[in-house]
């Protein structure tokens, strides 16, 4: 079957700026609760929308299931809902975060993103210029990684029971690799590697969010897959992998450290940090540390294969600035520690609550 | 992998009503914004809930994705979000209905329910025993079917951007079997069984909400997985099915008229509609072909097979009360017909908006 066959959609029209024209949003401006009532309204509204953007042979087929023949059967699966406030960002808005997200979840246990489920939760009175370009940033997230929506669910609540939009998505990726990416699979001796600075997503979100301040940063939200894929392709023994997302570097050390019971131990001076961010931190009193990313991942790389893994993060625009930025030892068991410039040691701790609500 | 293994965990106590003992509520009675920080709170809200209650070796790992080894790699895969309102009505909850709904749109293709995906949006301030009854809900839905969920995601928003709990369900089931049930496959002589009486959910619903009227109606929510993979393993020839659900009978049949181009004749007086439901329908005003069930099918069955089918559907108590309620003809090209009770046709429309917001 050819999912790519209703991409050529009557549609298309290389003369719209997203290569896809628009529905005519004048006949209708705003969501409504008919919109979710799964009649009429709602057939035309995810025709006009989600059909039109994001079709497919196996989402045209509106069935209640897709069906879907894989070219394996081990596999990853996952889910995510996004909620972040505000829905457009510098960089981003919640659609192509929503499709992100999910494929770096995948990508992160070494398989090749494919399908993806979308679930909408709209609030009356939306607009749907907005609905229409949240879609197309989806349309385009999922282009660039040759993923597909394959179903769909839309759910329509009252004004004040919503804020806009909530997506949720899942995801199914393929595994065609026996590596074991894992934190039981951490060794002592492994190197850290960073694909590149952090806390930008968050940094942006926040510079917009009651326009608290002004900072020229734009989110870092992207596709993690193929520096992922192409280091498996290429022999790597990845012992495992994590996406900085929310609770940030710390966060994600942490968790590591936690799982494999070893130490994570990270160099204060080699965690890539842009200037615009950590400056707004110190007026904000953040911690970067603690920033969500949401296109920057951490690779743990025995040190034999440490040269060729940073040799082709580095040769993806995504992951270009990639750097070893610690090593795993035993020092403190379970514990993930930074080492700082004055060269004393940090023990990182989870955060007990939140830094920054709704950053995804 | 024994998925079953972290089910007899240390939680499990036949002395507690689920079998399963609650954590301690009083430490954290209400959500706040803090347990969405992706820090130390949701983790251990995650563990202390949904661990708990769902838990299984894929789950427990917590990883960004599951690792799945699948048995066959034909699937069907779906997603649903659940925005409910009331959140608990009699018969059941947002939970059980989140797992039934997701597992029935798995069952209308013939699928075998294995895995799901569950994202919950709460809002702050939302009480956690009601959190607990839910995940007790999901927990016991999923065991009725011999299902699991492997992955999940939890996002915290802030009071008056919710309504107390959304939950998105996706759902992986794997087909072992070569037949096409899709409108496609339905052809003209086809009989259209119904597996019960309809309305049920939609009328309990609105018995709760806002205290409108008071009706002993309880939601007829409940997996459909086991009649369906029955008649397919008995070789049934099963052409088409389809779940009742938001849009009711009347909008199931239009849409299978629409996507076959043949016509969805049934007959008036064969549609079982309990006394109570046709009762409140007449106090509201609401026709009954249009109300939402959660544990009701249509089947479309050539003639040859639906002696069999009858019989295998009435053999469990779900579809029970299966019956014939018409054929598919060509009298009227992509349309449903309801042959009246005084022998006129009446031409079945989808709902141009909504009839009930919010019942899934």
């Amino acid at each position: 079957m050819d999912l790519n066959m209703r991409f050529e959609s009557e549609f298309e029209d290389p003369s719209c700026p997203s290569g896809v024209c628009p529905p005519k949003l004048s006949d209708y401006p705003i969501i409504t609760a008919a919109h979710g009532g799964g009649g009429r309204l709602t057939h035309k509204l995810i025709k006009d929308f989600f059909l039109r953007a994001l079709g497919n042979e196996v989402l045209a087929q509106l069935h209640d299931s897709a069906y879907l023949t894989l070219p394996t059967n081990k596999i990853a699966y996952t889910t995510d809902s996004f909620v972040v406030s505000p829905i457009f960002f510098p960089g981003g808005n919640i659609g192509d975060l929503a499709v992100n997200g999910t494929v770096n979840d995948l990508a992160m246990a070494g398989a090749k993103p494919l399908f993806l489920s979308l679930g909408v939760i709209l609030e009356e009175g939306f607009p749907t210029e907005k609905l229409w370009d949240i879609v197309i940033s989806m349309r385009e997230a999922l282009k660039r990684v040759g993923a597909k929506v394959v179903t769909g669910d839309l759910k329509v609540v009252e004004k004040g029971k919503g804020d806009g939009i909530y997506i949720n998505t899942s995801g199914i990726g393929v595994i065609e690799h026996d590596l074991d990416i894992s934190p039981k699979s951490i060794r002592k001796g492994d190197l850290i590697i960073l694909s590149g600075d952090v806390g930008r997503h968050a940094i942006a979100v926040m510079s917009v969010r009651e326009g608290l301040f002004n900072v020229q940063i734009e989110s870092d939200t992207a596709p993690l897959h193929e520096p992922v894929l192409k280091m498996i392709e290429e022999g790597v023994e990845v012992h495992c992998l994590r996406d900085v997302t929310r609770g940030g570097l710390a966060t994600v050390l942490t968790e590591l450290a936690e799982a494999s019971g070893l130490t994570m131990t990270v160099y204060e001076d080699r965690i890539p940090i842009l200037e615009p961010v950590m400056g707004a931190c110190e007026i904000l009193g953040l911690d970067p540390l603690y920033l969500a990313s949401e296109g920057r991942f951490v690779a743990v790389i025995p040190e034999k294969d440490s040269d060729k893994a940073l040799g082709i993060m580095r040769s993806f625009e995504v992951s270009k600035d990639a750097v070893v930025i610690g090593e795993v030892t035993d020092e403190y068991p379970s514990k993930a520690v930074l080492r700082t410039v004055i060269g004393t040691d940090r023990i990182l701790e989870m955060l007990s609550g939140e830094q920054l609500p709704r950053i995804c």
